[in-house]
């Protein structure tokens, strides 16, 4: 009998009707003969809606009393969705991160995962219990309350499928898998059918938005293989494992875009040695997470330092540069929301020379002007203005002959 | 240093605003030099709309996911306490049943607690915290969850004073204390400012809402003393505690009454033995609470029996007085929810005698008719008609000379 973990976003299970058609689809994948953990994150808003009151109460809430706030959601949805499968008949039970045991470090809000227990959900399995496991939250060995971050439900899943050695890992999600762009910009886009760890790391974190980059790394490191489809139809989605001989010779796996950037510009700092350092580590002392960073070649005494950050941060940015422009003695700051950054990712690029070259090209040819550029080993970021996002993101798609 | 404990309901905790008022009120107990520790209840209708989201999914859902559901409401309640105190510049830290080890048997949506570890409240009031506890709810020896069913955050509030051997519990309300009569009903009803265990759990079964019976029982076992008490005001409220001389001179201490009753008759009972044995089985299998219970005496060969159920159980009730009806040969079954049920109460009772003649003929001379008497040691409670309730329940209060 194979053990299969599935997991089903807030989308999918935004609303009673929508959790008893997810607990008709767990019931078949029992009836098939698996045992199956299902991973649930809570209906919906409900985590904006807790964090909207918590926000009511003051300013910046502690981190400890939000993860036992927000993990209420998870706890809820997950019983839930255990009432559900009872009335189509089969046995299931729903159990907390506390229950399961799954054991975090102290770092509220984004804690991560040191050990699952499991033994709970070993039993519930072999008494033939369907078992639903609330997402995103873990216990400290002190017995409070943590939850994983951003796209934490994921981590839980895949966190799950290594412990139990499950066959694979199901994300259940609102799109169909992962694309070679996103189909709402480039309709020829196509629906990949197997994609490389490495590759799906550098998507998600480029902005791909149906797994979290966390969840994608512990599925490398264990093996897990992660199956991305979606919850409101039952074609194949995306397989999500090793890299293999057919990967390798794609040259481009996929385009993604992420309009959620703002650039920051430090202008005319003295060319001194240890400017670079100051400023990044007083944003690093912040939280703040500087994604692209350029400096401009210097031919004067002074240079020009731009970083990119997630938008929502520009403002606490954009107060840091200034207090920073002044003690260095740089002329001011700028700031510029209107960018997008543009990525291909994959893993022929590792082998195949040019396709910096091709990119860069197609740009010049659509008069779509590049403002940073960075780059990894299997992947190419840029940033442009946010208003050509659609056409760059079409125009690379199809000089890299990605469409179906 | 004093150590008390609060409890707050769900209208003192409806919204934010609420939330930082009676923060307010907990840091300035903690600032007069007590130990403070708080239990509360889930914020405004949280309870009930989580039980209509479970009941659009299954019509009667599994009981053990059910607590699981609904205690996430004063999960978030705590934390949000807790976040609101920190407002304050108070340390706060709140806790689940399960993190203060508050162990249950595993009847679940009416568990009863077994056992308090509370050393996690002493570690974190010993490091100067105010304690936030999510009322209603413990944990099993399995780390399952339950509810201590309804009025539950009056147990958990009273059964940690007991433990923690506090000077006293505090149970803030949205009414002033103890009345003789429900001030809505009888504007000169007077609060109480004293009462003894046995009378509040008389009264609190006999539809005072103010506490509940079994959280008054539990003080009545551990000579807890509670202080009823408004959360919008500072008044002094009422104080429930060992009954004392004073309090057995008083004949009568409250009249209350509760509308939420409807009886049941079933008519032409062939007289034989065991037929309300088999009656009143039958209902108690069914879960079915019966209050008061009437026979008419048989001058023919067959009875009437009479009983009142909670208003909401009557449906459930009709249906299996219809079946037994058949099975004993009865004529058949009628039923009134047009009823009312109004009670005196007083320890003074046991020692004087009249009280019942002085009751009735109070309502003869109002022109009101009694349908049922049920009487124990110290209360006399009767079934009149609904629409009489308040002019019974002053004539009453006036006759027994209650008023302020």
């Amino acid at each position: 009998m194979a053990l299969i973990v599935q997991k089903y976003g807030g989308t999918s299970v935004a609303t009673p009707e929508r959790i008893k058609r997810v607990a008709e689809r767990i019931v078949r994948a029992k009836k098939e003969g698996n045992q199956v953990v299902v991973v649930v994150s809570a209906m919906g808003d409900t985590t904006d809606h807790l964090i909207d009151l918590a926000q009511k109460i003051a300013a910046q809430p502690d981190e400890r009393e939000m993860d036992m706030l927000v993990a209420t959601g998870e706890q809820a949805s997950s019983a839930l969705m255990a009432i559900a499968i009872h009335t189509l008949g089969e046995p299931a039970i729903s159990l907390t991160g506390a229950q399961v045991e799954i054991l975090t470090d102290e770092i509220h809000t984004k804690a991560r995962i040191v050990k699952i227990g499991a033994d709970r959900i070993r039993k519930e399995l072999k008494e033939g219990k369907i078992v639903i496991v609330a997402g995103f939250q873990g216990i400290t060995r002190e017995q409070d309350i943590t939850t994983l971050g951003r796209g934490g439900s994921d981590t839980t899943a895949v966190a799950l499928a290594a412990v139990l050695a499950a066959s694979s890992c199901e994300i259940y999600t609102d799109v169909d898998g992962v694309f070679t762009a996103d189909p709402r910009i480039v309709p020829e886009a196509r629906k990949l059918s197997r994609i490389a760890y490495e590759e799906m790391l550098e998507m998600a974190s480029l902005g791909a938005k149906v797994l979290h980059p966390r969840s994608v790394e512990f599925a490398k490191k264990y093996g897990v293989l992660i199956h991305v489809r979606s919850s409101f139809n039952d074609q194949e989605g995306t397989i999500v494992t090793e890299e293999d001989k057919d990967m390798e010779d794609i040259l481009v796996t996929g385009v993604t875009h992420d309009e959620n950037q703002a650039k920051v510009t430090i202008v005319d700092i003295p060319d001194q040695p240890g400017m670079a350092a100051k400023i990044f580590s007083t944003l690093a002392s912040a939280n703040i997470n500087v994604d692209m960073i350029t400096q401009s070649s210097s031919v004067t005494e002074t240079n020009d330092i731009s970083f990119t950050v997630e938008e929502n941060s520009l403002g606490k940015s954009m107060a840091l540069a200034e207090q920073l422009a002044k003690d260095l003695h740089a002329w001011g700051v700028t700031s510029d929301r209107d960018i997008a950054k543009i990525s291909v990712v994959g893993l022929g690029m590792r082998s195949h020379a040019g396709v910096a070259a091709r990119m860069f090209e197609t740009l010049g040819a659509e008069g779509i002007n590049i403002q940073m550029i960075s780059t990894s080993e299997i992947k190419i970021s840029i940033i442009i203005e946010r208003a050509q996002t659609a056409q760059a993101v079409k125009a690379i798609h199809q000089a890299f002959e990605l469409g179906g």
